[in-house]
């Protein structure tokens, strides 16, 4: 409760943009905001690189720029519908969100530092503090030295056009396009080059697929695919089950994948029994996510449970019920929509 | 659970802004956010008046304008620290903000249309469309006519200076300085002035204090004082405990009242058993919070509970614990902050 409070989630029906308006983007903060001085502030880059680099947030807007639309959702998206529910950020399905981003790539930052010859890993701290599992830590993750090399990876200082708000990582973000949302470290401070793997709290303990909390798991990272639709009709304001008149209804929604293009999208009407394919709109960007619709019209009133899965092009789909995970991390499970379809 | 993740919260330590980013600002949204067309839309003004209106965003703008900070609090702030809580969107202490609005007064607006001498209401339509009790409707409120002439009384376009974003009632909202959030239509579409009172479902059925479904209740109105302090220290992830070490503390809020400018926040680090003033900070407009400071030094290591409270000029203060009432509605009771503190 808590947490739900505190962590803003997107509302479906802002599916219908394909940039999300800031506001609108999901959040999801371990800790608190922390309010940064823009000017006192700057980025180090240390560890295993020949020259340490200490940058203000002038110097990093003064590099090569990128700017690219990328599809972020959090790990947690879909964990309370898992039972029982992983105690966490209760999310339904609302933990996501397209922005605009732009930065430097970290490529050329690396470079610049010069990567020493056995490097392994690159570890990136924010500035946000709080205490997680009994520990009192900073919130950081690392990432191996080749996926940090990757060049859709940013250092990014602005959404949408506009400096990052602070909830967004304000001065400075990493963007790690395809993969889940914890992996892009809000209100970066500190970049360490490593020669071994990071064992710190939130890549070792969180952030693992475990079915037991005393055993290793796998690391969860790249986003599996996923389709929503924008909930039809209207909404009731405490169920969200959604009423609609008899007649010819096309549904909308968007689909993503961080392991591969998404390239293919199928709609049902009746609680995934039947599936039909939906029409693909245009890929925008790699890391963006895809429109598509689907033509429906059911035939009499009566109660619907609308669904929607994807395919990626690495032939990653969406089960009808996801396998359940002591963090409650990757659950892609198709998303169902209630809907009683009135006379007109 | 469906209504938490699609509303947002303010996060607390937000209170250290003046003027709420609009990000971080509260949401409470009944159904979808519409996607209005600014060049198709219009606002009609009609009922009991000698003209009816019909004008374009252009048309507005161009009107006199008025800019101000105001804070507004939904009336459910609160609610989910009721037992038994009540069955709607459970806020524990963070839907609130302030932002500055900016608009033309509906007052010259009424003028201009010629109120008729047996106008009694003037009621707000949104373009939000849901169920609520079982009825299909528009999201609707009224004020009696003197309250809709009040000189603060605004019909906003804008949000810290910019559009208002969709999630906050593109392209118009009403903005009622002083009243629950619940007052301030989003939205808007039309504005029809009645020779009696409305009694529609945000009326008569919702936002009433009542003990038992059929009694009539006495309608919610204006914001009940409230004081809130920036939580100390670092949280922990999950219970949002806070940790501190031993040493001196400055306890940093806001406080804001709809009957009357605050004239006294207290604070309290023994939960309530002892209380001292905290300094007040200058009331920087009628309608916006009014900042305030506190400094406490704990004496020793161990847990302390952390609350403060403020008075306002009508005498209203804030209750230990807050009466129950079925919809959890006008909750003003003390912020209790739980903090353990540490050797440094």
């Amino acid at each position: 409760m808590r947490l739900a409070t505190r962590n803003h989630g997107f509302p479906l029906e802002a599916l219908s943009y394909d940039v999300t308006p800031a506001g609108l983007h999901y959040l999801l903060i371990h800790y608190d905001i922390p309010a940064v001085d823009a000017d006192g502030w700057r980025l180090t880059v240390d560890g295993r690189v020949g020259r340490e680099l200490s940058l203000s947030l002038d110097e990093l807007r003064s590099r090569p720029a990128a700017t690219a639309p990328v599809t972020l959702e959090c790990a947690g998206n879909g964990r309370a519908q898992l039972s029982p529910r992983p105690l966490s950020q209760p999310w339904l399905l609302e933990a996501v969100g397209t922005a605009e981003w732009t930065g430097t790539p970290l490529g050329g930052l690396l470079e610049e530092a010069g990567v020493a010859d056995d490097a392994a890993e690159v570890l990136f701290r924010g500035l946000d503090r709080g205490v997680e599992g009994g520990e009192e830590q900073r919130f950081e993750r690392s990432l191996a030295l080749a996926d940090a090399r990757r060049e859709e990876v940013l250092l990014a200082y602005a959404m949408n056009g506009w400096p990052l708000p602070p909830q967004h990582g304000f001065p400075l973000r990493l963007i790690v396009p395809g993969w889940y949302g914890m992996t892009s470290v809000k209100w970066l401070e500190r970049i360490t080059v490593l020669d071994r793997p990071f064992e710190g709290y939130q890549q070792t303990q969180s952030y693992r697929l475990r079915q037991v909390p005393d055993e290793a798991g796998e690391p969860v990272s790249r986003m599996l695919p996923r389709s929503l639709m924008v909930p039809p009709g209207i909404p009731d304001f405490a169920t969200r089950e959604r009423r609609l008149t008899l007649g010819p209804c096309t549904l909308r929604g968007r689909a993503w994948s961080g392991f591969g293009p998404v390239e293919r999208v199928e709609a049902s009407a009746d609680g995934g029994a039947s599936w039909s394919d939906a029409r693909l709109g245009p890929q925008p960007s790699r890391w963006a996510w895809r429109s598509w619709e689907w033509d429906w019209e059911p035939r009499e009133p009566g109660a619907y449970e609308l669904c929607c899965r994807a395919t990626d092009s690495a032939g990653n789909g969406q089960p009808q019920e996801a396998a359940w995970n002591l963090g409650g991390y990757a659950n892609n499970e198709v998303q169902r929509v209630r809907a009683v379809v009135a006379d007109a």
